[in-house]
């Protein structure tokens, strides 16, 4: 396999590096080769290039399998203009690559119930898939901008669905229900917007086969709620790309620890899929071999079960994870002592 | 004074009429006077004279000092025409009425710090304001509908500010925050969206006036996450009309006690408030004398401290509320056995 790294900013290069070891581990392991090479994205690209997306990369990562990626941006180019803003390369990459569907697990792991600030009755057990729609909605909506209407500024951006975006991202959730508790809740204010009420129209209608998975619907401020209340009802959630925003941040509290959450960004099955940890790049704390890179390693995990198609791949480095939450290993984001690179090689060692 | 009550749909007339005795009961003590008169909102107005909000009801509201608001909505009316639902009576109201600043006080008792399914420790002392911008935003924006566009559905919805109305609901959340913490942290996503751009820009113009209270920003994800995470940060939140409306619903969860969260939509101080509890209209135990009240009766202290400028009597309600929970009497929500009328009676005894 061909995959593309990119390192980023921040503590972006220590846990993508604990990560590529792992992946070799497994990888020889179970006797198959992969073949890494980075690429330049974010603040680090803007350094080196003075665009947070470069063509450059765009094209290594469609010549690649799959790719992973660690964290981007940072105080540093915070003031930048928007277009030389290290997210702005971070949206360009999902729109270029089609990348229309993020999949984001919340699973508490018995070992760290007690991470989280909500009770550990209220979390423990909780396993949900939060189905990011992300190639749409009020992010790449047009018309927008900001101008002058009736004599003073006006800022406006369209929060906006066709009927496919909602199709396809709707299978992928149900067809991952399928694979897992068989319940879709589907999430939108179908009560207010316009776009919501497409976008119900269009679940119910895809949800036509799928009949052996339930469907239910919730609005958006009631999910935000319920996910508080009794987070264990949830299976899979499916919502648009704001919604889906909100949401899965809230989800991943849940689970407490940030250092934890992977997560997948895929579309086109020919192309590759982008997988990375959902924490962001902790300027604070780069360079000292303080990270938590499981994260980023159990995104590695969910490369190998939906786009490489290694499930045992996979599965041998969430075992090996939770073999080292078994054995007390921590890092300092859990109350523990080990350092970046070393939680590297405790995992490789029970791979 | 003279006040107009919504009793509204479910259970509303049952909390509406505890309400106004408790009321009652002040002005009495207090040595001053309020007439009640009701009107139709909601499902009872569908009921009535099918149309969720008649103008006979925004009529009289007009000529009023305050507004009373219990709760609205039902499965009866769901599956009506979007003109004909409750909530459109509901959103009607506050644009007509121009109820631009909604208020929601997410403030744990101490009486009552075990009701939310977060830690203790986490969530005691909480004592946040959410202010949510409420007659602008994606909710009136316009174009919007749902129309065919490359043949296929398109549905669309107009997320827009504009600076008047920014600065107008950023005012009223400076103004609290002078009164309470003096700091303010303004919700946006102004690193993807123009018209978060132009909110976040207008709230920095409008701090200038207000030197002596603190401004920050924080993305909606984050905050989203923040509010789980560490509740405790928050003083006063300001942010659009559909992020407030998921973010408020969230820090309701960290009260817990759904049955105990009031909220005031204000707009020109020369107009009369609505002030309303967050909760539903429960039509599952409608009639059946199993609501809890305080929700409304708080609401109605609400009333007296930002429409009718009768801060003791305000007080004289909220101290009430506070020695019947301190008394251990507690309505079915909060595990106790007492009824709803009951529930208003304790109040008034303790008036
Ligand atoms: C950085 C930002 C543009 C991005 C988003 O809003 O999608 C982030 O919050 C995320 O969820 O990946
Ligand atoms: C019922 C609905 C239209 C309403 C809203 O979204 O504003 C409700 O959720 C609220 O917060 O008052």
């Amino acid at each position: 396999y061909f995959v593309t790294t990119l390192p980023g900013d921040g503590i972006g290069p220590e846990i993508m590096s604990a990560t590529v070891k792992v992946c070799q581990a497994v990888a020889a392991k179970q006797g198959f080769k992969i073949e890494f090479k980075e690429a330049l994205i974010g603040g680090a690209a803007l350094d080196a290039c003075n665009d947070p997306f470069p063509d450059e990369t765009l094209k290594q990562m469609k010549s690649s399998d799959s790719v992973l990626l660690a964290a981007i941006g940072g105080p540093k180019w915070d003031a930048n203009p928007r277009d030389k803003r290290p997210e702005t390369g971070l949206l360009k990459m999902r729109k270029s690559l089609g990348l229309f569907a993020n999949l984001r697990p919340a699973t508490v792991l018995p070992q760290l119930a007690d991470a989280s600030t909500l009770k550990p009755e209220v979390v423990s057990g909780v396993d949900i898939m939060v189905v990011r729609e992300l190639t749409g909605d009020v992010y790449f909506g047009e018309p927008k901008g900001i101008t002058t209407k009736d004599g003073e500024r006006f800022g406006y951006n369209n929060m906006c669905y066709k009927e496919s975006e909602v199709k396809r991202i709707a299978k992928v959730a149900f067809d991952i229900a399928r694979k897992r508790g068989k319940r879709v809740c589907s999430v939108d204010k179908a009560n207010v917007l316009d776009v919501s009420q497409l976008w119900r129209d269009v679940v119910i209608e895809t949800h036509k086969d799928y009949p052996d998975v339930e469907l239910s619907h919730m609005y958006v401020d009631n999910a935000a709620m319920q996910l508080i209340r009794n987070p264990k009802q949830f299976d899979v959630m499916v919502t648009g790309n704001i919604f889906g925003d909100i949401l899965s941040d809230e989800a991943s509290m849940l689970v407490g620890s940030l250092g934890m959450l992977p997560s997948a960004s895929v579309g086109d099955p020919s192309g590759p899929g982008v997988f990375e940890p959902i924490h962001g790049s902790a300027p604070d704390i780069a360079g000292t071999d303080k990270a938590n890179p499981l994260a980023t390693i159990l995104s590695a995990a969910m490369m190998f079960r939906y786009d490489l198609d290694r499930p045992e791949a996979a599965q041998a480095i969430e075992d090996a994870v939770n073999k080292v939450l078994d054995d007390g290993v921590r890092t300092g984001d859990l109350g523990g002592k080990v350092g970046c690179k070393q939680m590297g090689e405790e995992v490789c060692k029970r791979i």
